[in-house]
């Protein structure tokens, strides 16, 4: 992290096909994209200290709204000095709006057109989102980046469905960014919607760079549809939106999703994947996957990875993994969502040297042939 | 940690009443005493990193050898390079001998002359410990410390119970130390039994110190006597206790235990419930037990102590940490237990210096002062 902006901007260092390399300047400094975001949903990076999360090398993190705002609440938040006091994060911090784990998460949920009221899934007590207060509680957490408030319906859905569900979303980001209050290198996103039809998104597209955001993301996808599906909205989306700005890939995704994003013109990305593979023995490693309950660990004083610096790699062995594993101690989530996160964010390293160095191409046949290689 | 030592050693530095102030030289590295020792049951301090157990100031750390020799095995550790090289500890540890485990914890165990037969509370598995199997196994485990393997009632005993029990621990304990490999800066302790009873401790001590020794512990007490009764046992049984050994407290305790046992002319002592306590949100500090998970921290911008340097204190406050164990993040477990360790390290450094500085008397009427009167 450099020096604060005055003004959240993106801006390009290198292009390689549609994959870019640059540089998001924000309030909380300046991070290199391609960039993946660990989730921090309820105010900490399960199973990890901040000081591990910044040692996998990552700049940013993603908070969730709907968990913040039901617990601790987002006012409690601000008291405590906001989200970056709160965790101990002085990089930029992305929340997410509500509205997706309201859909996913809350019970009795009724959507209007202004908003949505829920029953929590903690203690059932009732609540309600709209574009304005989600904003209003995203600045009260001192997000960087504020998402617009939006719905998201799950694929496969009919075309009538995705179109009025993509055009309430676009009326609500326009109320969302009529409530976004602009503060010097603070930021906020809209979020494409429109699923898998061509014309909708274009037509989302346009809304919002109308209405003009600090970055744009893709909503709707990865709720699903798989990644053939996922690509290729992809490759109609990104081309529809500013080159100029940051574009998010919004909760996606496995090692060869990322990949797949950057290639398509994708700069963000967020999701549980590494941190919940972490706490139930799966490790992402450029070999693919493995299980470190699998039995064929318990003697192997290997590491994880042999070209892994993170604790778990530098210091430990499967063997020793697996056994933490199976005694369920609190230490195998610990080194392993460690190993995970520090995987991801090489892994988003490598390929930004690529894009730089102009050989993403041979970058990206290299991962897959060495993903399907599988474990050494 | 120093130089290693070439025969495992104590040497006082200074004394003060009772209290000594010294330092202990092992194949791994000179501790001073007294010391507290985080306990890592299973090849782990639970909820820990080993770079956040040195951060604490923790010097050697204990391991149970009925934990692993269930799993992963002592064979398997010994493949693993030993527990220091599993877990990633340089430093001393000692190991207890699993009598006292395989007592609590051991299903249908049968105790005979020569050990102990007891079916395995994971899996059910059938095992058997011995003074000459529970040496190998520490053996095996690279344990610094090897603990004689002992028989211990719970109390209250009849007179003739803890006779009986004492005279097979002393019987055990020859077995033992012939059973034990002698290694440059590794040494062996014996464990003086005998209850709450005068005679059976002094005649256990002598049948101890008869064979000899690298350090002496003091077992067979905090089994629920309550503190009254194990300081006054205390009373009699260190003066029995050579001047020029260590003396180790086994399963002590409270902070108040712990000066306790300084006072009365211990110099080591074990005890989960620092670990423990951190997974239940009861923190430890110079003005008694908190626990975080009570309404009152919830909107509490003030750190745990004003005065600790861990990880919790100096970056987050109470309001946070109650926020963590309320939404069951595994953070919470590990700021706490980070806290409550380096507590008990601050206090054993306190105590120490006071020690050393000829003013403990006043030291530890100062410290119960601060533990009664209570949180800030
Ligand atoms: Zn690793
Ligand atoms: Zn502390």
């Amino acid at each position: 992290m450099t020096q604060s902006a005055t003004k959240m901007q993106w801006k390009a260092e290198a292009c390689c096909g549609q994959a870019r390399a640059g540089h998001l300047h924000t309030a909380h400094g300046t991070i290199p994209t391609p960039t993946f975001m660990p989730v921090g949903t309820a105010g900490t990076v399960k199973a990890m200290t901040m000081d591990a999360v910044r040692a996998t090398g990552a700049g940013i993190i993603l908070g969730n709204t709907y968990h913040l705002m039901l617990r601790p609440g987002a006012e409690r938040v601000r008291k405590m000095g906001g989200l970056h006091r709160m965790m101990d994060w002085s990089g930029p911090i992305l929340t997410d709006s509500g509205g997706f784990q309201v859909m996913s998460l809350g019970a009795l949920r009724k959507l209007d057109q202004d908003g949505v009221t829920f029953n929590s899934h903690i203690d059932g007590s009732k609540h309600r989102l709209t574009p304005e207060s989600s904003t209003d509680i995203q600045h009260a957490l001192d997000a960087t980046i504020t998402m617009c408030f939006d719905e998201c319906p799950a694929l496969p859905a009919t075309p009538e469905r995705l179109e009025s569900s993509m055009e309430l979303s676009m009326r609500w980001a326009a109320r969302s960014r009529e409530a976004f209050v602009q503060r010097p290198g603070y930021g906020q996103f809209g979020i494409v919607q429109g699923g898998t039809e061509r014309d909708l998104r274009a037509r989302s597209a346009k809304a919002l760079t109308d209405i003009g955001f600090e970055g744009y993301a893709i909503g709707g996808l990865a709720v699903g549809e798989g990644q053939e599906l996922m690509f290729s909205t992809l490759d109609f989306t990104t081309p529809l939106l500013p080159q100029d700005h940051a574009r998010y890939l919004m909760g996606v995704g496995t090692p060869d999703d990322l990949l797949g994003g950057v290639e398509r013109g994708v700069d963000m990305f967020d999701c549980v994947m590494p941190t919940r593979a972490g706490r139930t023995a799966r490790a992402y490693t450029e070999r693919g996957t493995l299980n470190l309950r699998n039995a064929r660990h318990a003697g192997d004083n290997r590491p994880i990875s042999p070209d892994c610096d993170c604790l778990a790699c530098s210091r430990h062995s499967r063997a020793y993994l697996h056994h933490l594993f199976r005694a369920n101690e609190i230490l195998g989530p610990m080194l392993l969502t460690w190993h995970n996160l520090a995987y991801y964010q090489r892994l988003m390293r490598e390929i930004r040297a690529a894009i730089v160095n102009g050989t993403l191409p041979q970058k990206a046949e290299e991962l897959r042939a060495s993903w399907a290689a599988g474990d050494w």
